[in-house]
């Protein structure tokens, strides 16, 4: 491969915010550990096939950042109590149970470096199990129950499967603009990070301002997240993050270093866009052209920038709570999911 | 085909059973309506794929017996409102989602005599699809605002997607008793009947025996119901359905007319079944091989007694209710579910 996405990263800037994420672990170090108990317990059944596939999927090195972000945002409002270790089981479990439709949906073999789960079982068991989450997820915020929390995770359950699907019908179209992606990525994504973020205030009882100022933190990390993800694709980075590279371009999913590179190209090079992606016809060598082609015209490049830019919004949306340690880690968890691209 | 469950049944009987559903159907025409546009208006999206796909299947005739079932409990329970109108919308949506995601499972062509949403749109929007439909039940129990209303279905599904994975479990596995196929179909079908007929009492408000009675029925009725759905599968009345023959012996589903055929089998027979079954070699002339060896022990016959057995429990359980039309109609809709063998 070799060719990586590449910026004048300064390596101390890199050793902070690398750690970013295990302060927040470490820092909420007894809730988490509440948390992957919850999830043990819950996730368990009688029919041992479940637990088995779920706990592939579940222990499998997963950073478990969208529960910290429902743990970290309610602390940060004060919240005394234990609930936010139930919503941050359920966050956990939406988000692991579409992980286990997305494996189906996108037929990968691989996930978070190690084989996916309908690679071992196949398809039946993923989208079954997917479903037994999820659905425990609802009978767990139902013990926890507040409307207010079944309002903020069935909505967003219900805008991630219209992202999904907004993706599927978006693949392989090379007319697909920059609008239709980032609605793609809000839908899919950020909705979940929004929603993590926004239980943290619904908790602790803070006033709509907060919950607003948090939600929309969630949102704009999340397309942060989801904009690196998607540059990740194509760089000799994400060989170390235990994911195959060029997985997007395979599948023909259009993401925002794809639409640039397009809008930046002449007619040879958007024959070569249409022939790999629309066509669906791609041979030895065009994922490397792909990539140079994304260098030439500063596309990944644009696309960090991007989310450095959404990263500054979620940053803002802070300003409003008083400074402490949990509000710091918060901060520089966007730095975490912006500078991964180095 | 020609071989077809074969009872001593009386054509009187046929007829008059052949229209509870239709008596029951016309008894609630309004409340029906209401949950039809119901389902319309919230299966939308501005992701146009979604309605397409959901609008195919909720539209593709299906009988809305697990709504009616919920519609009529309410009605029989003297409720006078219009939320059991969206409890049942939420009912239909969830067995949506499972039909959905079973047909994936299954690889099914064929759904209600139409061609499946898989084998149209292929398997992805099916899973996409079926998640946004389970996620807007629950969307909608929010808005109805009852604590218990989303206990009751969040468990449900989290136990038929248990009974999914059971059945997943003890496919091709001719060890499979009758204890453990009463437990898949109890958890993948009764459960969700059992469930729709409770929320009927839960809606009025009545008191816990009168609950308990009614998903008593439920729990029957959809054991009844499962077991003709099993037995119509070697049933040559299947064709009429919309349906094709045969489809849980090529899918080598361990159902009770083969267990019983099992059971009763001689070495020869059950290396017959073992060959078709468990190692999954079928040749032209098994499915009539195996529905005349069905036939030779009478294990149709005993698959439908089995069903009238159960029938006859959900009809003890309605004792507690005053006589009146809705408990008439629902009394029949037991010889409904059951007589459909013929």
């Amino acid at each position: 491969m070799g060719v990586a996405v590449n910026f004048d990263a300064k390596q101390d800037a890199k050793q902070n915010t690398a750690s970013a994420l295990d302060r927040l672990t470490a820092l909420l170090a007894d809730d988490l550990k509440a948390v992957n108990r919850l999830i043990m317990e819950r996730m368990d059944s009688p029919v041992v096939l479940i637990p088995q596939l779920a706990g592939h999927i579940v222990a499998s090195g997963g950073k478990r950042l969208r529960p910290l972000l429902t743990l970290a945002t309610a602390r940060m409002c004060g919240y005394p109590g234990e609930r936010h270790v139930t919503l941050a089981t359920c966050v956990e479990f939406i988000h692991t149970a579409t992980l286990l439709h997305d494996d189906v949906v996108d037929e990968s073999d691989l996930r978070r470096g190690q084989d996916s789960a309908n690679a071992i079982w196949g398809n039946k068991p993923s989208v079954l199990v997917g479903d037994f989450l999820f659905s425990r997820a609802f009978e767990l915020m139902v013990l926890d129950g507040s409307l207010e929390v079944l309002r903020i995770l069935s909505q967003a359950s219900s805008v991630i499967a219209e992202g999904e699907v907004l993706q599927l019908i978006t693949a392989n179209d090379t007319t697909t603009d920059e609008a239709a992606y980032l609605a793609v990525i809000k839908a899919k994504t950020a909705e979940l990070f929004a929603a993590a973020c926004e239980l943290g205030s619904v908790v602790a009882d803070r006033p709509a301002h907060e919950q607003d100022a948090l939600k929309n933190y969630g949102l704009n990390l999340g397309i942060a997240f989801q904009l690196i993800d998607d540059a990740l694709d194509f760089s000799a980075k994400q060989a170390t993050l235990g994911k195959t590279v060029g997985d997007d371009f395979r599948d023909g999913k259009i993401t925002l270093p794809i639409i640039l590179a397009f809008e930046r190209a002449g007619e040879d090079e958007r024959a070569f866009w249409r022939r790999t992606l629309e066509d669906d016809e791609q041979n030895d060598g065009d994922l490397e052209h792909a990539i140079a082609l994304m260098e030439t015209h500063g596309s990944l490049d644009d696309t960090v920038a991007r989310a450095r830019e959404y990263g500054n919004i979620a940053r803002k949306s802070l300003d409003i709570f008083p400074d402490g340690e949990v509000k710091n880690t918060l901060l520089e968890v966007i730095d975490f999911c912006v500078e991964r691209a180095y």
